[in-house]
């Protein structure tokens, strides 16, 4: 296991540190792995996180616009009820909580364990579940469909909403909006490597790719010989285009999301044929977003996601958002 | 060769054309491999450039606030005199032309070429070379230092200085001094591929790592064996620190720069040490930036950027800037 660290039960915790020191528009709740914005605001709270490993997310997306906290787990392992609930806890101002969960079956035990215990002190908490991979149906983390790199969109807007001064359950319904009209598949050219296990997740060949990958390192549906970059596009797209299904005159926004160590030429190649395949069908491309949003350590490999969008979404897309991790819009126009 | 490509000899053309469709603030000069900024201001134009495979730079950095080009040659190559010629005509708006060149042999040739054709043509161009990297005195790509990720704090500085419309004398006076502030070390874990190679740069061994590296898989100053993230901050901050020198009371601008493929949570692991040793030291933080900024396609590795600011660089590093690959500076407080 070749990687810049220290001890491997400090990992989180001092990727955590490193990350406040950072970012003086932030702050670690002390004795906790939850990062939240150090200005919170009255209105109402967005609360995600997960296991490690996927940086910038979650962490990344807590600022001004977007999440008001974030949870980190262990590397690929749900933080525990009791970290999600102070979360909760620290960030709600009285008008309640939405927690943004993707899905994975211990994230969904104790994202709802935690807010079962909100409740119970009184705080009024909302869920939404994303599960944007169209990959597979079930696997050894989930029951259901993945949630993968569309979650960032459910961030972005569900956040905005709420900058806004929806109501909990009007910017929960956006949430579910939004997860209504997301997809996204990924693949892998390469596996990573936990660090408390120390070895790969998985072995594949020199010309050996694994599409429908997750961002755990898990299987995705087929194991198949490396190909084209285009060729690689088209086989995400297809199976993405025809699952909502996106149809001609749709408005979309696209994701295309780096796993970790994939270059970002190759991330910009392969959107240059996501833009020809969407032309093509007569589907028109709103925003384009192209970098690491979703990662699984240094696995290489990219996803790609589509969000399909109404003139509420893309306002809210279109927001402002001081999260370190979400592009500097500038050039689009904002 | 793992790599999400199609034509090897189509990488750098396709990678453009997947910038451009993503980002409609910019356009690419038709028949060349310049990216310009879409609309551009009445004002001193900056352009950089050099070999690609250094994503996000150095086309991210066109943008409201940066660069207005970007001149990309194939995979660590530079850029042809005619290409670099093309973006000084396309961006001069009759006030002149800064090149902002790296210290490699055949940048400084090809960029300095084209300034004598530019001149030729009666366009003011001035030009500064980066030279950033303390690590070695010269090696098979430069005479001199080389230049690395500091500098994209000399893109920052110089365009916005440009873009509140100072005098090319001013803003190559301005790029100087942040040049002469500047102060940049690296390390690889692991070499990288050149597409149209195909076979990797160096060969490391799985407890050895190169110190001193640079962003084209060149070598650096020692190979040592792999040591944590701590001790290999310290080694690299030690040389950086000494070389200006740094001093207590100073106030200075962090970039933790990955080269490709190290995980954000290293690079983060790898901050949290950085302030340690500038907090022991009594050297004052006044902006972080933790990211991929100046990579070396996928090796793994990062680099630490430190620039001694004063106030007239610190209000241009955070002046507001539309480049993408610029981060999201609103937690930043502005």
């Amino acid at each position: 296991m070749k990687k810049l660290i220290n001890e491997v039960g400090e990992y989180v915790n001092e990727m955590l540190d490193g990350f406040v020191v950072a970012l003086p528009a932030v702050r670690r709740v002390e004795g906790t792995q939850v990062i939240v914005r150090s200005q919170l605001a009255q209105k109402v709270g967005v609360v995600s996180g997960g296991g490690s490993g996927h940086e910038p997310a979650h962490a990344g997306y807590v600022g001004y616009g977007m999440l008001d906290g974030a949870v980190a787990g262990e590397v690929f392992t749900s933080p525990t009820p009791d970290q999600v609930l102070e979360a909760i806890r620290t960030v709600n101002q009285g008008q309640g909580v939405l927690l943004v969960i993707k899905n994975y079956t211990g994230d969904v035990m104790n994202f709802e364990m935690a807010a079962d215990l909100a409740r119970a002190e009184g705080i009024e908490v909302e869920q939404v579940v994303v599960n944007d991979d169209v990959a597979v149906d079930g696997s050894t983390y989930t029951v259901g469909r993945r949630g993968i790199a569309g979650t960032v969109f459910v961030h972005k807007v569900a956040g905005a909403a709420a900058e806004a001064g929806l109501s909990l359950t009007t910017v929960r319904k956006l949430a579910e909006k939004v997860i209504a009209n997301v997809r996204s598949m990924g693949m892998g050219l390469s596996p990573c490597t936990v660090p408390a296990n120390g070895q790969p997740s998985f072995e594949l060949g020199e010309s050996e790719v694994e599409m429908g990958i997750g961002i755990h390192g898990e299987p995705g549906i087929e194991r198949l010989p490396l190909t084209s970059s285009d060729e690689t596009v088209n086989f995400l797209l297809t199976r993405i285009l025809s699952d909502l299904p996106f149809s001609k005159g749709d408005e979309v926004a696209v994701m295309v999301n780096g796993m970790g160590s994939t270059p970002l030429s190759e991330l910009f190649i392969a959107n240059r044929r996501v833009s020809q395949v969407l032309s093509a069908q007569g589907i028109n491309v709103y925003r384009t977003f192209v970098g690491e949003f979703m990662t699984s350590l240094e696995m290489a490999g990219f996803s790609v996601s589509l969000l399909k969008l109404d003139d509420e979404m893309k306002r809210y897309l279109d927001a402002p958002t001081h999260a370190p991790a979400w592009p500097n819009m500038g050039g689009l126009g904002q």
